[in-house]
């Protein structure tokens, strides 16, 4: 399988005691639920917000866990929803008198949970809002999903909603800010190779060689189309196309672009799309304000990349300018 | 190929384009010399820090040039060391009064083109020293090497004297610093994958699906056997027991602890290599105090990992957590 495993099963709660004791003084690690948390949270002075999803995407979500960005991730098995209970009791440790934001991508798993801690939790007295997360432009629904699947432009959110909240935003502002970045917020990925999860042993779909996939999801759903192979500069063009179109983005506006390595790809494969991305916004007269190059959003060790375009306004541009404290850093 | 690339020939002016496109304010590139460079750079009240290389080991060393680490970097092509001409042009770009230094990894090529390039950039009469990084126990030569191969542990000396040389600290004092991080620092990696370099077009060497290849070189150079796959705690022992006897580390011992992936192989996996080695660690009562998880120093899209032990004082610590300001940023 050419992995680092020990027992497949215990791949997760193996990752995250990992994360825990590389980081002792920022985070906490509750392993009955695969909650990490931020030590010092929660605070009544400030909304707690929360995301959920499947493992398998890291540094998403567990390792984005820190001031200015989330107060804790409780994630399901490799590409599963977290089970109720982890959503419930994460919400239970992190309730806050401002109340508790769920951070939801959209597949039908991790709203189904989400919405149902919810209902949970409210019975108990915490107030929850729930925002969800929708940037891929790939398809309109698929495997795991009615509507559009969230991706990696999530990060942009959290990033906004977490920045609000260090400021004091209470939880009706936070899900008016969210929903306003989800809504100028657009990605696309393709894919080179599959990945295997651990526990399951074999890879989640065959693709030959000089094939890619054009539109995949992060759990290797399909996407628009099977394709041969194409250039760099091709690859970018075929992404921008889509997403472009989508917003529609236009001459004038101003950016952020995201070139997400989906786990296998080298990061300097990702900035030769980086910089193809730049020059062909520029000749459409779209000015990249802000990039992002680097693995946010992963599928385990596949081959590939996602592209994502944010409109950018002033507040949005200085929320994603605010600071942040996360396990995951560089030097 | 599985790539994203143009001309494969190509590969490395366009990922440093790209590099130069994302970070506009703080970087330099002059295409010329495959040259990356501070774009507040050089000062004459500050030594100038120079990192080349052979490509393919991003982030290692294009994307650690900043405030409080590298002035400079002039990779060579994919895995090949920088010809002689960019070195010199790089240096003379880099002249400061207080001098230059050079941080070359142990590689017969790579030590050939810096050699010369020195000799030429102090007939112009630029101050030059260099030191020799050699952190990698696995083997005492190999294909590309004399002597010990310089890996990941580089990075602990850029850091180190990027730090100090921030401070002010003479050329001098910096070589014997430099020296002294290399002194104290231990490496050894393990690969469960080949690496394709763009312009080869084929895999570097075979592996068997069940096979690794223990004390790996970052080029795919041999290292002390080839064996059959274990399990993560294994592999943790495997590597501990040849970096910890090397120097050797010791009971009561107060260490920086890096898992650096090779470029293939997903964040969870290194994390489930961190928790290992940070409990086998603790067993043999060496304490972990600073930790690094993620690619530091890679083999393009090479599944695999390296270990690294660095012994801390109160100063390395010091420089260890001081500011460094470089592009390869989380969010």
């Amino acid at each position: 399988m050419s992995k680092f495993v020990n027992d497949p099963k215990q791949f997760v709660p193996e990752m995250l005691k990992g994360i825990a004791l590389a980081n002792p003084d920022a985070l906490r690690y509750v392993p009955a639920y695969n909650l990490i948390m931020r030590a010092d949270a929660p605070s009544d002075d400030k909304v707690s917000i929360i995301q959920g999803s499947g493992s398998g995407h890291e540094p998403a979500h567990v390792m984005v866990v820190g001031k200015g960005m989330l107060d804790a991730a409780c994630p399901g098995d490799v590409f599963s929803a977290p089970p109720v209970d982890y959503v419930y009791e994460t919400t239970k440790l992190l309730k806050s008198e401002k109340g508790v934001l769920y951070l939801v991508n959209n597949y039908t798993g991790d709203r189904l949970a989400f919405e149902m801690a919810a209902e949970m939790a409210e019975a108990d007295g915490i107030r929850v809002r729930t925002l969800v997360i929708d940037d891929d432009v790939a398809v309109s629904g698929s495997t795991h999903t009615v509507g559009r699947r969230g991706v990696a432009g999530n990060f942009f959110v959290m990033k906004a909603v977490g920045a609000a909240a260090e400021c004091g935003d209470d939880l009706d502002a936070l899900v008016a800010l969210g929903a306003r970045v989800n809504g100028v917020t657009r990605t696309m990925g393709v894919a080179l190779s599959s990945c295997t999860p651990p526990a399951k042993g074999a890879p989640l779909f065959q693709i030959a060689a000089d094939e890619m996939e054009v539109g995949i999801g992060i759990h290797g759903e399909p996407g628009r189309r099977r394709a041969k192979q194409v250039t760099a500069n091709e690859v970018v063009s075929l992404l921008l196309d889509a997403v472009v179109s989508d917003l529609p983005f236009q001459a004038g506006d101003r950016v952020a672009l995201m070139i997400n390595g989906l786990g296998g790809t080298p990061i300097g494969e990702l900035y030769v799309l980086y910089g193809a991305a730049h020059e062909q916004l520029a000749s459409q007269g779209i000015q990249v304000a802000r990039s992002y190059v680097g693995e946010y959003c992963t599928s385990l060790e596949m081959a590939g990349a996602s592209l994502t375009l944010v409109r950018l306004d002033d507040e949005l541009m200085d929320l994603l300018l605010a600071p942040a404290e996360i396990p995951y850093r560089v030097f």
